[in-house]
């Protein structure tokens, strides 16, 4: 039997090489989704299955179980990365080994197959078409956490895939004050009769004036394109290919500045974190994440905290006029910060505001926690979903189109995941928070277009920790205190109080 | 023990997955050559090794062995596409299974080290600092030949990894007269008097109206922009992603026509064929092509004797006018065909002409050829390098960076694959011939902008067929005949006798 030390050896070789198969099908991901050509599709769609079975061999390898095991009974200390190293590599093997192939297939095959099916029914609008697929989805996603196994409610093993170590309790938790309070202020704001006009932003601009302005605002925030890359998709994301090439992309709307501004920033927000992950941790479990939560809120950090203030464009707003001057160069300050602000209650979670969005999500939340504990049933979905609409939002989706079919997400079998959209954006005011109490002078950088010493402040307490801590140990160590709903909401009431007037 | 039917499926299924992940690979390569961040490179490095090992442990695992051996003995029909199927399978196998990981890893390293170390040396035009490195390499494949195993000469090993079935003996033979009468020819041509120039393609021609013009040719050809795609590198390439997804680069020079122009029919060539295999060969050992030499045959087809014709600007160079009027829309056809055609001896092989291009590989061969048997020390390689110059070309390299330096190849260990560039060239004319010959109006099509019958045909005789025959056999196939030099001599004789007013 190897001693400790060797055993850990061992499980870092194993791991190593896995992650270099990892970063390959994140290639050939990006690759699917940026320049190849369409005739590829099938072919693309083989080479990754057949990474994707030699990927889940060696998780599956009962020698690596073995190595875990024995590492798990080492008595390593609990705080060592060594410890978290193992508790990682137990979350993949776990995940590998308990999910038999045939239930792996059925999810990918219905999914494939459940997606199409939704794209047609959303475009026609017709809920009824899309209701078997989505009720087969979500039954094989109860059977799936059933095999992963949970302690209170099913959600909770689909939910820890993406936010490890929360629950569908501590979502409600914080979700319950939440949609209270975000329910006022909506209804504030919309009482509050002061219009912001946005038109100033749907002029035409040039889409390469776009492109150099956004990247020189994402490297100015510290983005690194010696690891890293720009490119146009139809759906802007941001992958690792590993720590030293992290590729994000974007979409650009001629007419509709935000959309390429705002995207790029919360892209870079992505890659900066995938970028700061610590080098020793390069090729082992723990050059993860920690959760699309954590993920979310470097993202939104940078959309929002720091490129939907007033202090970022007191610093950067002649900058853009001088990108854009007949379109720009004779618009204040004050008009151009109130109109990327625009609070405007909608039915498209993609296109909300900061105030409305999160509304979007807990209304998923409640929703996918009924359907998969069938208290719910999917044919009565939609008038569920318009039922909460009008709650929350005080509007009526005028088809399931704009309602109900919006996302695909469900169609694929993600449920379990919106949260982490919303949990991000808690965290991203928690850790700003942080920074800024840690660092009074902070918002003084940011209007004079320095942003080092918050990137310094993320990289030491978020980005090079990687996988090492679950979010919430992560976010106590990083900010004092665990997941809490208070300083979002007294950020969003403090910021849009002054813009809208609110006593 | 399975019958043979199970058994040949039993192949298949293996072969299936090791094509997805030889596809994987190429994937991964395209992906450096072109869009990969610079800082990506270690890391690339290490994904690439590692899928590497995986594809050659595949290769390896003896259950493969024993299927491959199995159906040797099986007796398939020698003529049947099982058999080539097995044929081919047994070269992936010996390849992986008899060089000693050792040995690949010393070639891997040393590759490497000594290509770091030539670029430098060619930089500084310095020999001697390259030598040792030089001398290394050749020692790694000797060793590489004898594992390997050959009949006659060791170079038979390493030239049989590039074109199946060929011996340094079968080039010599073609290479002794293609070297006396192209020696004769080039000196005929400097003597002749009459001198081309070739100013007309010096001015300056806007990139993005070259690449226009560049992809309306190709794709008029018939490359597949639904499964390809055109990028832009330093060094231009073409390769198969699968063959649903064959991708081509080329390079602009503003100041110089010919190199996009004359490089993305090249790169085109090579596309078409990969394009072109049967579909039913996917993801089996038959989806490879027959040898670098057919694969050169169909590059230079579509670049020399379509795009270097006189024919194809008679159709074309209207068109080309249009693109640029200010620069050629007063130059008449003759002086443009006369410039594209220019015939100098000059030091570099990747710049030269129809005429000179293949000494500068008999020059290639017959040095690797004595290095590797031991009648030439790498010491006295410059010497040997430029009195062959001398007495080919007439002219002697102003030192060894425009000389014996200016090739990456054999720092690679590249040995046994620069005579694949001339069969290329030789075999080009044969199949040319043998499709005019078949389609007389070939010639009247190509001035018209037709293309449709001549790549039918090299699709029926050649791009279907993938690596089901030998490269001799599909040669005598197509055309009836083995490799032989005289088709291309004649060519050459007539085209340039005219050019240059020769009797």
């Amino acid at each position: 039997m190897p001693d400790n030390e060797t055993a850990f050896r061992a499980l870092l070789d194993h791991m190593a090489v896995t992650s270099d198969l990892s970063q390959t099908m994140a290639v050939l991901s990006w690759d699917e989704n940026t320049y190849m050509p369409d005739g590829a599709a099938e072919a693309r769609g083989r080479q990754m299955a057949t990474l994707a079975t030699v990927i889940h061999e060696r998780l599956a390898d009962p020698a690596l179980a073995e190595l875990v095991a024995r590492l798990e009974d080492a008595g390593l200390p609990e705080d060592s990365v060594e410890a978290a190293t193992v508790r990682q590599a137990r979350r993949a093997v776990d995940h590998a080994s308990k999910l038999p192939a045939s239930l792996v297939e059925a999810l990918s095959m219905h999914g494939a197959r459940a997606r199409s099916v939704w794209a047609r029914a959303r475009q026609e609008s017709d809920f009824t078409s899309f209701a078997p697929e989505l009720a087969r989805m979500f039954e094989l996603k109860r059977e799936e956490a059933e095999v992963l196994g949970y302690q209170d409610h099913p959600y909770d093993a689909l939910h820890d895939l993406h936010e490890p170590g929360s629950t569908a309790a501590r979502v409600r938790d914080v979700f319950v004050p939440l949609r209270r309070e975000l329910t006022t202020l909506v209804a504030e704001i919309r009482d509050a009769g002061s219009q912001i006009d946005d038109a100033l932003l749907r002029q035409s601009f040039d889409e390469a004036a776009q492109e150099r302005f956004a990247l020189d605002t994402v490297t100015a925030f510290g983005y690194d394109l010696e690891h890293g890359r720009l490119d146009r998709t139809v759906h802007p994301f941001a992958t690792s290919l590993s720590k030293y090439d992290v590729r994000i992309t974007t979409r650009y709307q001629r007419h509709y500045l935000n959309t390429a501004l705002f995207g790029t920033m919360h892209e870079a927000g992505h890659g900066l974190y995938e970028q700061g992950v610590a080098d020793e941790y390069y090729r082992t479990p723990l050059e993860d994440t920690a959760s699309l939560g954590v993920h979310e809120s470097q993202s939104r950090l940078w959309e929002n905290l720091v490129g939907r203030s007033r202090a970022f464009w007191e610093g950067a707003f002649p900058r853009l006029q001088r990108t854009f001057p007949e379109q720009l160069g004779t618009v204040a300050l004050d008009p151009f910060y109130a109109a990327i602000n625009r609070v405007q209650p909608s039915f498209i979670r993609v296109e909300a505001d900061e105030v409305t969005y999160n509304l979007h999500i807990i209304l998923r939340f409640e929703l996918e926690l009924a359907l998969l504990d069938g208290s719910l049933s999917v044919a009565d979905l939609p008038e569920a979903w318009n039922h909460g609409m009008q709650e929350m939002f005080g509007i009526t989706p005028p088809d399931d189109a704009a309602g109900v079919l919006q996302d695909v997400h469900w169609s694929i079998g993600l449920i379990g995941y919106f949260p982490t959209y919303s949990l991000g954006n808690l965290i991203s005011v928690q850790l700003f928070d942080a920074a800024v109490a840690a660092h009074p002078h902070i918002p003084a950088d940011i209007r004079a277009g320095r942003f080092g010493t918050l990137l310094r402040w993320l990289r030491e307490n978020v980005h090079r920790h990687g996988a090492r801590y679950l979010p919430e140990e992560l976010l106590e160590r990083a900010t004092g205190s665990g997941l809490d709903a208070g300083p979002y909401l007294r950020y969003l009431k403090a910021k849009y109080g002054e813009l809208y007037g609110l006593s």
